[in-house]
């Protein structure tokens, strides 16, 4: 009965942006690495009108639907549609939705978008995106006194990504780049150790890496830059300033953004007691 | 039997970052404006004896379990668990794990954590992000033509935010700021129409929120950047160089950054028949 396939094929709507039910399928799709998993994203569907066509469709070509509707009249009619027909459907912030009803005897808004609702936690993060960005490549030492989080590192330990992530949020993020050449800016000094984060990485990486980038740049790949000694100075340079500044020390080296920023979270403790 | 509460807990645990989980429930915690719904996250968790005390504690403070487990002893386990002790359990993962297993006749691979998979695609989001960092505010003109998209606008039209969350996808984006006073860079002109989107902004939007910078800077909120005739003008300004460059125009005003950043997608036609 069953026939193996190498596809499946996934419809995802949402009412709102639907960026859940894509963070989702790529988890699902991760697992899964021969496995061709297709999607096709609706975002914005509002009403009955746009959303009949897409079922049939999804009836035609025998698509699955994940989906996230806060509003009940469309997740009835998707539901209604599917089991009629024999499609999958999984309308993921319904169980959820249904718990907290049930334990707080209180109806859901059913306002779509809601996530990203214009209000205080929602400009201090797009303010944090923006500190972020202006204060990556330690360019204003004297902003580091705003800074939740100001994080060290020679190049290539992964300052720029990290400090744009950890300020989606929320968080107040200020790099600052080790040169063993360079004076460290006085206001380093000045910084709450307990805000400083010291970034390492393996040298056989951070030799690859910057081999990339001289080659990207046009350069001779074997420059200064990329040299097994030069990278070692740097990073004995690096762990010097940490243990002036007795910071704690992560090593971004097989580590993604995403856990690497976890991470960095735990040590400050705003894991796992703050929710977020 | 159902007693009104004004609070539902949850315990979110990942054998990965979990950031899932966290998604999933602000996107139900914004339907109940007035409940406190608590969460205390745990990731990393990977073995048996960190889950356990998790459990346990859930079992006391009588708190929800929604999990991203994609190893399926853990997700037994704490299956297992919560259904002997009445503790309400939610694997977000596994529903969908099973059908993709299902219908493609393939096990998972059971790998925490892949989804952050240092790959190629990885890779190219991190040096996007990195070029929206180095290319904001217009910075390096002649890097235009690298760019997958450039935003124009005017101050306070969600430039920088966009930008970033726009690479977080993995698209190259610029940024340029339009000042009537300043001369466009050349550069522009020679950047293909289809990747250029010109934003826009209600006027008392922009005044209240240019009140507000000037507030935090200590300057007179009342100083031209503020004024209504000022604003205008820039406005104007930034419509005619839109109609120059003939390039679509978004208005940013009471959407949220992901609101635009989907529509932006969708002018360009990456959504919906890219599902990214």
């Amino acid at each position: 009965m069953t026939q193996r396939s190498h596809t499946s094929e996934f419809y995802l709507i949402s009412d709102a942006v639907g960026q859940l039910t894509v963070d989702l399928l790529k988890s699902v799709a991760v697992q899964f690495p021969g496995i061709n998993i297709k999607t096709t994203t609706y975002p914005f569907v509002q009403h009955e009108d746009n959303l009949l066509p897409i079922l049939e469709k999804a009836k035609q070509t025998g698509a699955h639907i994940v989906a996230t509707f806060v509003k009940k009249e469309l997740d009835q009619l998707a539901n209604d549609y599917c089991q009629k027909n024999g499609i999958y459907y999984n309308n993921v912030l319904h169980p959820l939705i249904q718990l907290v009803s049930h334990d707080t005897q209180t109806s859901p808004d059913q306002k779509p978008g809601q996530r990203h609702l214009l209000n205080d936690q929602y400009y201090k993060r797009i303010s944090a995106l923006e500190f972020a960005v202006q204060n990556d490549d330690g360019r204003y030492p004297e902003r580091f006194k705003e800074a939740d989080i100001v994080l060290l590192g020679i190049s290539r330990t992964s300052k720029t990504p990290l400090s744009i992530f950890l300020a989606f949020q929320g968080y107040k993020v200020a790099n600052l780049p080790l040169v063993p050449e360079a004076k460290l800016p006085e206001e380093i000094f000045q910084v709450d150790t307990n805000k400083l984060i010291g970034l390492t990485n393996d040298i056989d990486i951070l030799n690859k890496f910057r081999r990339e980038r001289m080659r990207s740049y046009g350069v001779d790949e074997k420059g200064l830059y990329s040299d097994d000694n030069r990278i070692e100075k740097e990073l004995q340079y690096a762990n010097d300033v940490y243990e002036r500044l007795q910071c704690p020390i992560i090593n971004v080296a097989e580590r993604s953004i995403e856990e690497t920023a976890t991470l960095i979270l735990m040590f400050m403790n705003y894991l796992p007691t703050k929710g977020n």
